[in-house]
């Protein structure tokens, strides 16, 4: 995979990830420039002209490298795991992964048509977070694998749900959010033990989907956190 | 201001905006047509070359429009606001814009070297929002006389907070929120009553500024919903 950005090289390079190169827009020196070598990796510089033609990005940062996909495990059936469903814009998904790490989230399940998690756009929105979390590329059978193993799963409503944060227990569930156009897919919608909304005001349709997953992420963790002494 | 989109164009429609004109990729007709003529602007068609070529984005849609700037009020010292100090992204900007319509905040206060809430990318991460919002852009000496007139202003910040959501009184306070590398400058630091932290796991650093606004103003909702019956 391709990334851009010295955050993310970090991320990457406090991860178990393998980097395979770093491209600098010349100009980048001293200090810079030892930190880049301590990734292990060969580090070559290049005119901006050719940076910027390399760069999958518009706007380059000044640093570009390749690494090894993460590998991934299987997604834990007993922990708490957020489900996207279609959610096809890469900022999105990168936000997501983003958020789980913050939320101590067990993995990201993938299904339907989603971005691309190993995309440039993706790792940049993760800030990095797409080296740390576990994302999972499934598929429905997937999810139905890890039900009959004892995942609940419960599905984000647009409109009203059928349980409410309080009581759904969300500490150890997990929650399928589907894209912002379509919803989730007829085939989730059936694996669902449950359905929960965001309550929020009338005339308003919904919310981003990168911000609805977080708000459910948030919700999932603060049900986990034992001293959490908030209502 | 040039906006794109059918959705965007539906929300400014719906709004007082003005539309002043509206162009498509030429192949819109029917059904579509009539709806663009109903905006009372002159609509245009564009073979897709010229379209894009004047579109501001990368990924076009297939209909542009330009229209007047929403008029903007004071923000209401004594409701929930949220302040966004820096944000630079647009699609953070028009993101917490989008989550403000959702979740009752009366007003959207950019203060400092924040993305032009009026930009195309703003417009269309917002969903048109921005039409209905209101938006003001201000700056400390804004804030300070808000202050000066019953607002109470909370910070987020990314460290350790002084207060908690449950005990902060959200629901008639305006909350600040800075950029995710520079946090909140020193001149708004300095009028904030106390600070908050969204709790997250150790090591991770930030959240996305647009998902740490939209989890502070689904926050400041919920204790402003008097029939919320979840914890």
């Amino acid at each position: 995979m391709l990334c851009d950005g010295l955050r993310c090289l970090r991320e990457a390079m406090a991860s178990d990830t393998e980097i395979t190169a770093v491209l600098t827009a010349k100009g980048a020196g001293g200090r810079e420039l030892t930190e880049l070598q301590s990734s292990g990796a060969p580090v070559y510089g290049a005119p901006a002209e050719i940076f910027d033609y390399i760069s999958p990005l518009k706007t380059a940062q000044d640093i570009l490298f390749s690494c090894k996909i993460p590998a991934a495990r299987e997604a834990s059936a007993g922990a708490r795991n957020i489900v996207l469903d279609g959610v096809q814009d890469p900022g999105n998904v990168g936000t997501a992964i983003r958020s789980a790490a913050a939320f101590g989230i067990d993995s990201v399940i993938l299904i339907g048509p989603c971005a691309d998690p190993y995309g440039p756009k993706t790792a940049r929105a993760s800030m990095g977070a797409v080296f740390h979390k576990n994302v999972v590329q499934s598929d429905c059978d997937g999810l139905r694998r890890l039900k009959e193993r004892g995942m609940t799963l419960y599905g984000a409503a647009a409109g009203g749900g059928t349980l409410n944060f309080g009581n759904a227990g969300l500490s150890r569930a997990s929650v399928a959010v589907g894209s912002e156009g379509a919803g989730l897919s007829a085939e989730t919608l059936a694996l669902c033990a449950g359905f929960i909304a965001i309550p929020m005001e009338p005339l308003t349709e919904s919310l981003n989907a990168g911000v609805a997953a977080s708000i459910i992420m948030w919700e999932m963790y603060k049900g986990a956190r034992e001293n959490y002494v908030n209502t």
